[in-house]
């Protein structure tokens, strides 16, 4: 099992997604916000890019039956019943219902990623240890893309997808070689492409191992890495420093949302 | 005082190096074996991009009065005297020679990022102090190209880019606000760009602040991430751990190698 990580959506390049498992991060707010309203009992989540898209969808489902959610410029939308702030979809207004959503970011990323591979999982800090539950429990190799703050690296969505890396490790251990231990293998070994040098497996490559010493630098402090990046300091001075203290907790929950053919939703075990 | 972390060189965009600072790192092996060329007396290196351009430039040069050394695929060119390692590159063959370079990444990743910019500096962990002392003396905006591995983030690069960080840091501390001290302000200061947070001079965007962590992360074990990264690990299988070893070791001398209209020199003090 080899770990690939995208720094940012506009990255992904076509067959690095063919027949792998896909994760997408983007945990102020989007991904966050999608894990919160299944744990609190939302049917399903339609992410949509456009707002008008959003109204069309809504105005094709029974009244009362959808939520219509989302921001630009991390500000609710007109006519909208909520924001993109997790800690609005409580359990009695998302209960049962369709949330249809639309992020400045977040839902294109989601729709990008799905563009070169099948399901997409939906990954955060709150639900980081069952997306990594589920990823050994798909037994493929792993692309983590981090969604990033205007095409550009994001602190918070690498710290989440490095903490899912932790969560594997884990439970597998990593299968990068100790050198230092090992005898040196003959230079006819050596391959123009990049050579798995695991012998159990679980290959981390630099940007994946990067992620996951970010996660254990912050390990004890993940908020800390919120207020560090320069997106979780925009949402402070809009006065959403509730969300960054939300959006940084571990393993709140067990929820592994996934995106398939337009729908969000969770598997009932 | 703003820092810039471009992953890879493939990533830079033209604009973002206008009127800034620039340092270039490949320290596995060409930004090492450029660092030690200098320290052992070498009086200047012309990095060319072709082995053929190599051999011209030879002819042009009298005999005995320079050395030609480089690689492809880590391994020594047919007819070059020294190949990439740092270790070759001893004060008695060096000193007062003209070096010329050619390297399979870092001397086009030079050229590259001299495209945007000014001049560009040559960093790697033997010289991040004196990078750092010198950056902090131009007093500019800074950018920190980390050339990467085939086109992708390299482990060992971005460890190197925040070593110099933290020797800056070290010097000035970091202006990111603390937002868990801070009143929060009003929302209107809200603007479409990431806005200056700093009060005093030093703001890392999220790519850098991250660099940085990974340098805090292995300050007691350098040489830790070198064999956790991949292109570390295909040195080591070529038999060239000493290199690894060699180029991990962190302030070793002072120089601080230019790169400018083709020539790398180092300004006598």
């Amino acid at each position: 099992m080899r770990i690939t990580l995208v720094p940012t959506v506009r990255e992904i390049e076509k067959d690095v997604l063919l027949n792998k498992s896909a994760v997408m991060f983007d945990i102020l707010r989007a991904s966050s916000t999608i894990s919160t309203v299944f744990a609190n009992g939302c049917k399903r989540v339609l992410p949509v890019e456009e707002v008008a898209d959003a109204f069309a969808v809504a105005q094709t489902l029974p009244e009362n039956t959808y939520i219509l959610g989302g921001e630009r410029g991390a500000v609710k939308l007109p006519g909208f019943h909520l924001g993109n702030s997790p800690l609005e979809y409580q359990p009695d207004i998302v209960r049962d219902k369709t949330v249809i959503l639309t992020t400045t970011n977040g839902t294109r990323a989601i729709r990008r990623t799905a563009e070169g591979s099948g399901p997409v999982l939906i990954g955060s800090l709150l639900n980081a240890s069952a997306v990594a539950q589920k990823l050994l429990e798909m037994n493929q190799d792993i692309v983590l893309v981090c969604a990033g703050t205007r095409g550009k690296f994001s602190l918070e969505d690498t710290l989440a997808a490095g903490r899912v890396i932790l969560e594997i490790v884990k439970r597998i251990g990593t299968g990068n070689k100790d050198l230092t231990k090992d005898p040196v293998p003959s230079a006819d070994i050596y391959l123009d492409e990049v050579p798995i040098l695991s012998e159990n497996d679980l290959v981390l490559e630099d940007a994946a191992l990067a992620a996951l010493r970010l996660a254990e630098y912050y390990a004890q402090n993940p908020l800390q890495a919120l207020q560090d990046s320069l997106h979780g300091q925009k949402l402070v001075q809009l006065g959403l420093r509730q969300d960054l203290t939300y959006c940084a907790q571990v393993n709140l929950f067990d929820v592994v949302p996934v995106y398939q053919d337009g729908v969000i939703s969770v598997e009932i075990d």
